[in-house]
């Protein structure tokens, strides 16, 4: 559930904020109602796309809270793996902007039983996932909690150069890195009460944030806009759209689904890829013919597929396109996290 | 319940975490066990002074979650006031390290019934303690809790030059702003039931971070070693010991007590003053007659006392002293959040 909401997105851009169509961010939008803050030489990009960037250099901020029943079950995750996929879900945030990892701060609220041992193994995850992208645990807040166990990571990177959701045109290809779906086949999986797919538990366990495949990519000025994948495919390149003005334009046949989220029925499968969330992958907009050149090199680098899933188009919103351009209703709602009720 | 806690508080400085004593310290030691992280020009200042110090330029970063029931109680205060209290509270993380705010993230989770309205107060308290110390809200992050309201905000500001813990020498004086155990005397009447001194309440509900006094302190090069006020002047004169590697010397009747926290019991009052929590002043040491010159031009800048509390000896540890120079322990220990159980 990644709000960061946008107040002005460039510098010195009294643009209102941006946000795709939904609850969750009509809630954000009052938040940062009222009269805009006076524009600020330190802040270069506010709240609203997936990382704050501050200061004269560029250092990319950005906070990502998990709350046990919500995000997360102790039942099916070692408490290490619970601390990966919380800082790994907040450094996917860094991946959105290229940026480059610094560090993360973590506050842990802890029921007082787990204040010890386990809330110390949560932490070694957190760190495990921020040294694995290059970063340092750079400190943290500890409490005891009275109810769930809740961890918010706080990402710090440099992005002199920040990749923004707003640079998209018409006409452009839209990318996505990796297999789509694996994270919520897991899920399925788990709250049906079976084992999941190995492949697809460790999609859900220890989510890898594509941040060096960003920098990679960044650096190569291939990204006109640019988002990470949590919410599901639908919901974020609703972002991307609502960002740049811009409607997406999906070509379902063309979308990478995960092996253990394949199913004998399309419609299922394709829902699992476009609404099933916390891939963290990276979903961006180039020109046209942009990623061809580099495309081989991308995918032997990393080991990592990189798939055109379609096109801008005018217009707004997030569509199914056919080969004749007709577009059609995705049918398809943002991710929402599995603990819909109070467990 | 503030960590941060330390492993190397200067640039490429080996050093390990130098904290007080205590359980929760000793857990943080925990967190940071194993090989110190390789040294990073990207990193100046690591986890364990009041914040961390990223990047170039100096950026200064803390975090500090606030958990109903355990740091505030909603039948005691406003949404408007929860939020300020939790951004005030990180905020003071900045005036510790004397750093200039630029702004804040804030991650929030809300009880389902309580994600509207009350969730957008509560954001509005955040926002107005970060503005009124010339930040910016920058970002944050929304989501359902099944228990309690958590609120944890990371506090971003600049410092190229930081103050730290860790300067004070043997024979330096001890200073502090403002008077102290007001917070602790409204917790001490809400706790019995009874309506607190609106002076006191005030400390409580509406904290104000020194930030801009630090600032002003460290302009002019006055203290060697500075800290924040959130345990007690007991438990923070123990981390500035412990970074430092001096003995913090109290003497115990120049200890500026809040005209609400004061009671015919001279040791209940200093009880309140040095155990009291959640102050949010500052305390410094200094050389001597470091400060004399510039004291009332302090005064009068903030209207806020600054007075003499003591100073730093041989040894280690925090004690009261006499006239004759005699040490006694001060039976004091660290301030503990009401919610000593769940609730």
């Amino acid at each position: 559930m990644r709000t960061d909401p946008s107040i002005h997105p460039r510098p010195h851009d009294p643009a209102p904020v941006r946000l795709a169509p939904g609850g969750e961010f009509d809630l954000i939008r009052r938040f940062l109602a009222g009269p805009a803050p006076a524009e600020r030489p330190d802040v270069r990009v506010g709240p609203g796309d997936d990382c704050a960037v501050v200061a004269g250099d560029g250092i990319a901020l950005s906070t990502d809270m998990s709350v046990e029943g919500v995000h997360f079950r102790r039942d099916w995750l070692a408490a290490e793996e619970i601390g990966w996929r919380a800082a790994a879900a907040a450094l996917s945030d860094l991946a959105a902007v290229a940026a480059r990892p610094i560090g993360i701060l973590v506050s842990l609220a802890a029921p007082p039983d787990d204040a010890g041992d386990y809330a110390a193994r949560v932490m070694a995850g957190c760190r495990e996932a921020v040294e694995s992208v290059g970063g340092a645990l750079l400190g943290g807040d500890l409490t005891r909690s009275p109810g769930p166990l809740v961890i918010d990571v706080t990402v710090v990177g440099e992005a002199p150069r920040p990749a923004l959701r707003s640079g998209a045109r018409p006409g452009q290809e839209l990318w996505v890195t990796g297999e789509l779906g694996g994270s919520a086949a897991a899920v399925e999986a788990l709250l049906a009460g079976r084992e999941p797919n190995p492949a697809a538990r460790e999609r859900f366990a220890r989510p890898r944030p594509r941040v060096r495949e960003a920098q990679w990519l960044h650096a190569r000025n291939i990204p006109t806009a640019l988002v990470d994948l949590s919410d599901g495919l639908a919901g974020d390149a609703a972002h991307l759209s609502a960002a740049s003005g811009v409607a997406m334009l999906l070509a379902p046949e063309l979308i990478p689904i995960h092996p253990a989220a394949r199913e004998r029925s399309k419609v299922r499968s394709l829902r699992r890829a476009l609404g099933g969330g916390e891939d963290y992958e990276l979903c961006f907009a180039a020109a046209v013919g942009a990623v061809g050149p580099f495309h081989t090199a991308f995918e032997q680098a990393f080991q990592v597929r990189l798939s055109c899933v379609g096109r801008a188009g005018g217009g707004d919103g997030v569509w199914f396109v056919d080969a004749e351009g007709h577009r059609r209703p995705t049918g398809i709602v943002g991710w929402q996290h599995f603990g819909g009720g109070t467990p």
